[in-house]
């Protein structure tokens, strides 16, 4: 339990303070659920009456946000990075410094000041550990690879040999980085593997979610741009070069030898071929499947994915088909009536 | 292996044994496939040739199942439930008390009677361990986390700092509980990433599939109801709130902050968005995306999710649309002639 | 680092040299990137200009490809198949014999020749690995697991009791095999867990790829034919049959009890129902959901899945179906101003 006072949360994260500097503070909530002992944050001024029923210990508002009495307000300019500068100040970070004496350590791995290596992890021949990095229990660490400083490596990931691993990644457990990619030439009765000679490398301050694997090259390199930001369960196949700042979201998958630009976003579940290329800042749908290029800044949607108010028009379209068809029948006959009509105008026989 | 008789199983199962008592049974087989030292069942008095077909040790049957001469049946009220009985009669559990000497047991860990620690786990400090729970090998558990009594915490399984887990619960192979959720603020030049402060509760009976992961709150909790029930490779995100008894099958995803209620069903692939509302006993079809709140006992499917019927409606549509596009032009020639006769009654010129 | 000379690899690739036989290659890259000490492949007689301007080592060629001077060719039948070849003499393994000295290994395990044990590995009793097969570091190898010869088991792979993995096998870091189907019996207030008594069979000759889980029979066996390749994060449930030489790409889930034929294909996050059956050389589009049994040689896309071309011809309808609703609209009218000019034809009102 970490507490803390408002006066020292408010000079940390650079508020002004209006009330009382002594309060205690023990953790951090939303707004709705705040106690006594917590502090919230307020977006806009329209939550004035919230935070005048609110009984937590203090409210980081924004510099319009209207004085309230009897309510301890730190005020910043924006509200909500002054509430993510506040629960940095409640974070437990477990740091270790040294290796542990069960790990398994080849004697030619370097591992740098303050760097931790966790209990029962292995780190094979080769391996250099940054500053201050920490790899946690049972990881594996193959050979060659080399890990940056300020990294956090979670419990159970596997770094397959040769990987790179830039400073200040965050990678969550059961991460697998380097298995080899899905690469296969039919031989007439069977599926040659194609041997993977390549590697992955992960640049400066990239996270990774649990779970989540990138293979690496046929030749060459993977390659994650830096500060990229990848959510769990996210397949990453071999060749790709990923751009900066790239989100892809939960499960997405992306297929081999594509290019993502800088600034991409994928929604969950999305996937992308292989061999496309996709412009910086591109924003892709849920669940969309992109099958080719995409310029750069392009929002799709869909499976093939294509401009999203596109596919939103044919979505709405595609709901009217059914009234649609039976309002085509029913003018079919109207036009068989219209015919008859004529004919018998014409002095004929209906048709 | 395991054997029984018939008549120790019949009295286990509760079941009145119509045949030989002392038959020897090894295993359980479906009817079809079932050999001599085999039990099965039958669903259905349908089924009787095949029962008199078949060479199994004995078959479990309900009570409107006809007498075969010659045949063992097991009468019980629900076969189905009977089968079930009596696989367990047959199901080998692996238990071990203690811990390990070769696991990494903090100080301060309290392990319950009977309760097991495999060969290299992991249990840092302030960790309890309830009576009867198996943490297998290579597991890592964080500082503080709690597990329930009669747990089975798979392999490799990863349950990080705080996280609680309830009585009766099964983890697979490579579960991860607790991983950071999926939090960034763009800061101009990059996403700065927001500290995940809460954590993951998992209530009585629930089990989860291998390597599905589960993120922790970023403030309070994300929760697991009592009874549910997750397949592998499932990805749920921080903040969630799963109901009990909710069955999410094979990758299937939700996004972050939503609610689901008791008993939602969601189909393989199907992915849940964030900050939706999904009532109970709510059916999700699978590949579905559902985007919005969805009320209590809907059944829905595709992407976004709507109500099956319509979806269903417009898939057969959908099929009709290019017949649909033919007969229209053909019909435009037609309303085009019928122009022309009738401006040629009205003694003009043909359009 | 290896290195070759030309000389070498045309005599290991069964190629005829057209240049310098003592030219050294470090290793071996894409025709576009390959620099002086490296060796790359020209797949046609098309791409004759950019092997006369690559500064690489040596191309492989095949026979039909012009001579070039100052070139180093190596020509062989098939380019393709010649620099996969020449690629596997680049590739180096990391193999180790006998049992690492903190490796878990109850006494009755049988470890054959040339077999290696990693660090940290468990082995529970029973176990039986083949000759030359690699277990790696972490690994988790259940009660009776059985491993044929030269199969490469990676780090913290989880293999449970009873599963039987055939020769040459390669699983990658994190796939979990044998873990219980997702298998449950309502009750009325509870999912009850039906016991899953199979196992899990690998043929010969299988890849899988990192964090794929093939779930353990509920009786008998989930079976994965020989020579069958998944990508990562592939879900496979119980009691599936899997052919010979079938290619699962990355994220495709097969619900329980199917059966896939030999030489099946499925594109990324692809989807498989329950109790299907899929016949030999099916092609599944990516993120397709097969619900249904599928004939020999189909080849099919969508959710549902539906042959190829049918499936197109509707996308294309659809996009056509915004402007068919105006058309439509326009033509209600039109039709209106027929109907009252026949009227006033016929002498009486417009309608």
């Amino acid at each position: 339990m970490i507490a803390h006072t408002l006066g020292e949360i408010a000079r940390e994260i650079g508020a002004s303070l209006e009330g009382l500097a002594e309060r205690a503070v023990r953790g951090m909530a939303p707004l709705d659920t705040a106690g006594p002992g917590e502090l919230c944050y307020a977006e806009s001024p329209e939550l004035v009456d919230k935070v005048r029923g609110t009984s937590a210990a203090g409210v980081i508002v924004g510099e319009d946000f209207p004085a309230i009495a009897d309510c301890n307000l730190l005020r910043v300019k924006n509200p909500k990075v002054g509430f993510v500068r506040a629960m940095e100040l409640f974070r437990v970070e477990e740091r270790f410094s040294g290796v542990h004496v069960s790990a398994m350590v080849a004697d030619d791995v370097q591992v740098a000041d303050e760097a931790g290596v966790g209990p029962l992890a292995v780190l094979e021949s080769g391996v250099c550990v940054g500053p201050r990095s920490q790899i946690r229990a049972g990881a594996f660490v193959g050979r060659g690879v080399k890990i940056g400083a300020d990294c956090d490596i979670g419990p159970n990931v596997v770094l397959l040999d040769g990987t790179i691993v830039g400073d200040r990644c965050i990678l969550h457990p059961g991460v697998v980085l380097g298995s080899d990619g899905y690469g296969f030439h039919w031989m007439g009765d069977h599926h040659h593997k194609i041997p993977q000679l390549g590697i992955v490398v992960i640049e400066d301050d990239v996270e990774i979610g649990a779970n989540t694997c990138i293979d690496r090259a046929t030749l060459g390199e993977t390659r994650i741009g830096r500060g990229s930001k990848f959510d769990n369960l996210v397949h990453i196949a071999h060749n790709n070069q990923i751009g900066q700042h790239v989100l892809l979201t939960g499960q997405v998958g992306v297929a081999g030898s594509s290019r993502l630009g800088n600034g991409v976003v994928a929604g969950g579940q999305a996937g992308i071929a292989d061999h496309v290329e996709i412009g910086d800042g591109v924003q892709i749908g849920a669940q969309s499947g992109v099958i080719g290029d995409l310029a750069a800044g392009e929002k799709v949607w869909g499976t093939p994915a294509r401009p999203m108010g596109r596919v939103m028009r044919e979505k709405v379209a595609l709901g009217k088909v059914p009234d649609l068809l039976k309002a085509f029948r029913r003018q079919e006959k109207e036009l068989q009536a219209l015919r008859d009509r004529i004919a018998s105008l014409e002095g004929g026989q209906p048709e």
